[in-house]
C-alpha cells in the first residue's frame, strides 16, 4: 500500500545518471510525490541501478521501484552486448550519428512502464531527463518522440476512454538545456552529484572511465557550469 | 543468428490467442518472414505461451522469442494480480466500460518490446492481432491508439534518423473485423484453432471456462462463422 500523501503523483524515471536525479529533483520541486522507476535491463554498467538507488534515497521518494527486463535478450547495444564501448571520441564525433551505445527503442519501453505504473498510481504525469542538446544522437531523447509519446499515453489508458481529458503528460524539463545548465539547476535544487554515476563503462572499483561520450559529456558540462564533478575517475582527457 | 532468407522481416506479437494466431497467418500470407514475440508477464493463464509456442511451431515461423516481463510488479489487473476474472456477464455487460481483466499499458509495452527487436533485426513491420470490434473495450486496442504507436516507431528508432523515409508500419489486420470475420479468415488461411486458447481463467486440465469475456467473445465468433470451437471448454452458458 502507498500512503496517500495528498500531493500529486508522478512517476520518474531514474537511471542514476545525472539527468534523471536532476529531472527527480525538479519534480519533486513542481510538488509531485515523486515515485521513482528504474530497470536493470542487461546493461554492463549495473552500478548506475545502484547510483539510482542512492538517489532515490537522498532525495526522499514516496517509492522505488526497480524493475528487471532482460533486454539483452533483444541485444544491438554495446551497453547490454558484448560490443565495446567507444572511447575517447571528440566532441564532433560525438554529435554525429547514432553511437554503438544507443540500445534500441529503450526509452520508449521505460516509458511504456512508467505509463503502465501511472495507471496503477492514478497519476498523470511521468518525468524523463532526457536532452537533446548535449547528448549522444540518441533518436528517442528528441522533443518529437517524447510528444508522439505522450500522445500514445492520452490514448492508451483506461483514463483515455472514461474520462472526457484526459491532461496525462510526459515531462521531459532538461530537454532543452545544456549539460551545464542541468548541472547549475540540479545544484541550486541540492541535488548531490556525488551519488550519481552516468559512464558507460567504469572500472571495477567505481571509478568511471572518463573516455567515453558519457563520461566526456558530463565533465564538459561540469566545466563549463565552473563547478568541479564529485565522482572519481581513473583517467581524465587532457584539456578536461 | 538468424539465417537471411531474402523475405522481408516482421515481429508478430502472438499471444496464443486465436486473434494474435490470425495476424500471424496473415503476416505469412503477405510475404513476411515471421518473427515471433511472446511474453511472459506473469499473467495467470500462462498457458497462453504454450498455446503461442504451438501455434509458432505449427505455422513455422523464422524464431520465436519468449520474453519474461515482471507486469505482475505492476499489477492493476485481474489477469496479473489477485483480483477475480468476472464470469457469465452479458453481450451488453461486454461491451460496456473496461473491465477488470485490462492489464495497464500492455500492448503498449508490447508494442515497444516489438519495436526493439524489429530495429535488431532490420526488420520494418511489426503485427499485432488487437480488434475493435469484437472486444473488451481496452483503449489500447482501438485505432487512434495503433496509429499514435505508429507515429513513435517512425521517430524512436535509429531508422528515424539514418534514413530519410523510415516508413515502420504498425499492422493490426485485425481491427475492424468481427470475431467471426477473424475466424473465417484464419480458417481460410489454415489456422489450427485447436491449438490455440483465449480463456482467462483455464482449469488445471487446460480446459476453458466458457464463462470469462474472451470465452464468451470467442464462443459467439465461431457460432457466427458457423465453425465448431475445436478447444475444450468445462461449460458453456445456454445458448452458446
Amino acid at each position: 500500500m502507498i500512503e496517500d500523501l495528498g500531493a500529486p503523483r508522478a512517476v520518474v524515471l531514474l537511471s542514476g545518471g545525472l539527468d534523471s536525479a536532476t529531472a527527480l529533483a525538479i519534480a519533486r520541486a513542481q510538488g509531485f510525490e515523486v515515485h521513482a522507476l528504474s530497470f536493470r535491463y542487461g546493461q554492463r554498467h549495473a552500478g548506475e541501478v545502484e547510483a539510482a538507488r542512492r538517489v532515490a534515497r537522498a532525495q526522499g521518494v514516496a517509492y522505488h521501484r526497480i524493475m528487471s527486463l532482460g533486454l539483452d535478450q533483444v541485444g544491438g547495444s554495446a551497453l547490454t552486448a558484448d560490443v565495446p564501448v567507444p572511447k575517447g571520441r571528440s566532441e564532433k564525433e560525438i554529435g554525429r550519428g547514432i553511437p554503438v551505445t544507443y540500445v534500441p527503442a529503450r526509452n520508449t519501453i521505460f516509458l511504456s512502464f512508467a505509463l503502465a505504473w501511472c495507471e496503477v498510481l492514478g497519476a498523470r504525469d511521468a518525468f524523463i531527463g532526457v536532452n537533446a542538446l548535449d547528448y549522444s544522437g540518441y533518436p528517442d531523447c528528441r522533443p518529437e518522440f517524447i510528444q508522439a509519446f505522450e500522445r500514445v499515453a492520452q490514448l492508451a489508458t483506461r483514463a483515455a476512454v472514461e474520462e472526457p481529458e484526459p491532461p496525462f503528460r510526459i515531462h521531459a524539463p532538461l530537454i532543452r538545456l545544456t549539460k551545464a545548465e542541468i548541472i547549475r539547476r540540479g545544484a541550486a535544487l541540492g541535488v548531490d552529484y556525488a551519488l550519481t554515476r552516468s559512464c558507460y563503462d567504469p572500472a571495477p572499483g567505481d571509478e568511471a572511465c572518463g573516455l567515453c561520450d558519457a563520461c566526456q559529456l558530463r565533465l564538459k558540462g561540469f566545466r563549463e557550469a565552473g563547478l568541479p564533478d564529485p565522482v572519481p575517475y581513473r583517467s581524465v582527457p587532457t584539456g578536461a
